[in-house]
């Protein structure tokens, strides 16, 4: 046979879970066999699940991790694989590719770029590796890098495979999602194509991992540095492709490109995925949200529904005083779109109790946002309770720009196990509001709850915008500030009120110690918050408070 | 003269206050002037705080660092400095020292050893610098280095500094608190002293900031590897010595030592200083906690008046049906031996209320742990309602035992924004009290709480060991697995029933989510929840599970 048979496993493994790891590349071995591939290859820590985190420090679970690479090796037999894991070696621990093939590891690759920026704390557990060896599958020479690798211009993988070297590079993955990030990963894998001549086999992780969503999409890229397959976004699969021995890229039949997804879609399925996976990772039977008939309670039911099934999904509705005959129906209207129960607990009863008690403490005036939060927080107690009662996970509703300023509660609306939009800007959650709507041909979401203006109804007549400039203009200051590490006045410079971007920066830099409690969500921005903004909670700096002379003489 | 006199200024600077860390400074800079000082040292990154995270990605904080730099090196006449700042240079930032004279910037050294474990994540932020010169302050050759760079043998600033090169190393640090770090430092210093034969100014920064304490303690320590001279450790001071110019060590007048303490004194001065550092860089006027009358909100109590002084400190009582006459009477006589008010808040008609509401939801059948969480839960919304009516930060009062087996309620007794026992293992809780009657000369904690049998009392005749093992035996147990990252059989063989080490190795798991959503504590032992400690929550990890035969055929 004049081509090269290779399969590209883009499995969905969980970290820590040794056995079932084994077992589903196993299978996918087997898999890939039947299909007559000459080499299979998984991504990046497939055997541990990736990231691992400080499990990388347990000396047990490195050991546990050679073993259970040792175990794939065991039952590879008629087939090449390249499988990613953790390798402890000479008392240090490598981001590893093994080359396994008759029952045995034939090569052990280490990964020699580390990132160390945004998600990524590799130089925390891995030492570098030093070396780049081509090995042979039926007489091609073929390079393995990981990751990073290949991101990194004039880098070792690159030099090893230049000049026709290994007309065959496997790059094994574990990249997490960010909108857009599909394009910035085929620009980088174009270019190191171009530049070696080689043809690359990308092999990305697919699934979520507490924030973080793998969302697949392993590509084959040519040596001119063109696109020539696609494995599917967001879901598992093999890709079985025929390469040209010679190194010209495919040969035979090629494989139907999977769907592609526009901005507004690759982030919905990011959210399902996210959602669903920390859901059954953690072997929750279902999931219970609290629907005020705003809008992100709806989209966060929605993309429940649309990950676990409406069987799984629980709403709750907690009116009180402040809620209006508006706002009621339209949770009604979603629980009964959605096909979920909806559970009534008026909180109306226990918030006169709480006002009743803390009447003298709290002293003559307007309680004001003290009494707003008790609702909040009412909310928030009876959501976990329901969850203490029946083992429900609480899906948390608040979106980026909310968590941004702090215009949320803390132990409130921010009460729960995961927090589905966390990372969505509020315009962003218009957008995907209107998606589902359009994907699924009917008002899933009622019209009212996508037109009325926001509000918390924690007071008479709030909106959200009393408290908050329109989201239209926060988001796009949010984003200069939180994604952007820019300074308020080159914000300013963009055409914002220097004042409006100063009160923001203050909200924003104020509700850090609200963050740092925040339940975890799905990222989907280039930062989010989480491991990919760590600021200081004790945090005095101003930008631009130098340029003003110090208060006393120096 | 044929001294040198060198003095060493343990300040407190706060992160991201350039304004206020420059003032400080220049204001030591003219002490140290004043006691005829010809060089004065600074701890690590003094200009910006330590450690800055995340605002070092920023380009304005960079340049602002450098500028803050400048500033104190235009004020620095009559003396040399040498001063720890962040900078960005030839487009990439370095953790820097900065010897300054005569008004200016005369040498810049480039940090070397970038500590990215543990607390620490310097390879986020800095490139490494690559070269260790030496300086002369009054004809004496110095070598000046920053904190990690005298932990590594054999480093480049011990190479530069051997063999006499420098009869003076300067160490500018930033090195955080745990117990017993003291002596390890010591250790690590005499090493170095001993290699080089140089006589080692070692400067500590001191001050809390989030989860960190920084002890101060600062130390010369002679070429021998003998400790000349200490600094008072958790507090700001001016070191003065005078040291032998031929590299001898100390000469003329030896300074006072500070008091030293015993194990149970450091861990009580670093909760205070942390804890009231914490408070007042946010600028929080006054705290308040919730006293059950049991020993963790005694001790919480105890610290914070030592940190704050009664004025600032609001003690709350909110008795349910479950409390005692005797917790409820000890919570009374703590507030009065404190001197501080006491609220009372009974939740009694709350509960009832919430009970009521959710009678149909939840359904027949005791509610079990579901009844007990929402009273914690009511008891943390009725302190945040006083945090938001008052602007005071609630301290929660959970212990290190409880905290790592999820013996604790997310929403409820975890409420707050500072957690002054996070790391303080409940065994060492008692050892505090004891010490803080003993300091006083009285029962400050009263008697009942300190000789009571724990208990929540969240149901009928409740108490902690009906849920877990006696801490005695819970503690160590607890050591081996979250400090010292050891697999359960390693912990069973040091003498613990299996079962029970599997017990809790799972608690331990299992509460994962709940610490991402805790407060900041004050890191006190090698091992802190927190930065210290990075595990996934989406994890099925379970140390020797891959010895058992796969389910699956494989």
């Amino acid at each position: 046979m004049d081509a090269l048979r290779v399969a590209l496993a883009q499995i969905n493994p969980t970290v820590g879970d040794f056995e079932g790891n084994v077992t589903r590349i196993l299978n996918e071995i087997a898999r890939a066999r039947a299909a007559e591939a000459a080499l299979v290859v998984f991504p990046e820590l497939s055997v541990c699940g990736y990231p691992p985190e400080d499990l990388l420090l347990r000396p047990r679970f490195l050991s546990d991790s050679r073993q259970a690479m040792e175990r794939v090796a065991a039952g590879c037999e008629g087939i090449t694989a390249v499988v990613g894991f953790a390798d402890p070696a000479d008392g240090k621990v490598y981001n590893a590719a093994a080359v396994v093939r008759d029952g045995r590891i034939e090569y052990v690759y280490h990964k020699i770029e580390l990132p160390n920026y945004g998600v990524f704390d590799e130089k925390r557990y891995f030492s570098p590796g030093e070396e780049c060896r081509l090995f042979q599958v039926d007489g091609v020479p073929v390079a393995v890098t990981v990751c990073e690798d290949v991101w990194v211009q004039n880098g070792a993988a690159e030099r090893c495979a230049a000049g026709g070297a290994a007309p065959l590079v496997v790059n094994i993955s574990a990249s997490p999602f960010h909108a857009g990030k599909l394009a910035e990963r085929e620009e980088v894998l174009a270019g190191f194509a171009e530049r070696t001549g080689a043809t690359v086999c990308y092999v990305n992780l697919v699934g979520g991992q507490d924030e973080l969503v793998f969302d697949g999409g392993s590509l084959i890229v040519g040596p001119g540095g063109k696109v020539l397959a696609r494995a599917a976004r967001f879901e598992e699969g093999l890709l079985v492709v025929d390469l040209d021995r010679a190194g010209g890229g495919l040969t035979g039949e090629i494989p139907s490109p999977p769907p592609e997804f526009d901005r507004v879609e690759e982030v919905y399925r990011a959210l399902v995925l996210g959602t669903g996976d920390y859901v059954r990772k953690n072997r929750f039977e279902s999931v219970v949200i609290g629907l005020s008939g705003g809008i992100d309670s709806a989209l966060t039911t929605a993309v429940a529904v649309d990950a676990l099934g409406p069987d799984r999904v629980k709403g709750v509705t907690m009116p009180s005083r402040y809620s209006s005959e508006e706002t009621r129906s339209d949770a009604e209207r979603l629980a009964q779109n959605l096909d979920i129960p909806l559970i009534t607990v008026p909180v109306e009863r226990i918030f006169t109790a709480y006002l009743d008690e803390l009447r003298e403490p709290f002293g003559p005036g307007d309680p004001g946002v003290a009494a707003e939060n008790i609702q909040a927080r009412i909310r928030g107690n009876i959501l976990m309770a329901l969850s203490n009662r029946f083992g429900w996970l609480v899906l948390t509703t608040g979106n980026k720009s909310e968590m941004s300023v702090g215009y949320c509660t803390l132990y409130g609306d921010m009460a729960g196990g995961f927090a589905v939009l966390k990372d969505v800007p509020k315009t962003v959650v218009y957008d995907l509001s209107k998606h589902v709507n359009k994907k699924s041909g009917r008002e899933v979401i009622p019209p009212g709850t996508l037109n009325r203006d926001p509000t918390a109804e924690l007071r008479e007549n709030q909106k959200d915008e009393d408290s908050l400039i329109p989201y239209e203009a926060l988001d796009p200051v949010l984003r200069g500030y939180v994604e952007e590490d820019k300074a308020p006045d080159e914000i300013a410079a963009g055409g914002y009120d220097p004042q409006v971007v100063a009160d923001v920066v203050r909200m924003v830099d104020r509700s850090e110690y609200k963050r740092r409690q925040a339940p975890p969500g799905v990222k989907i921005t280039p930062k989010a918050f989480g491991r990919d903004r760590r600021l200081p909670m004790t945090n005095r700096y101003q930008a631009g408070r130098l340029d003003e002379p110090p208060k006393e003489k120096l």
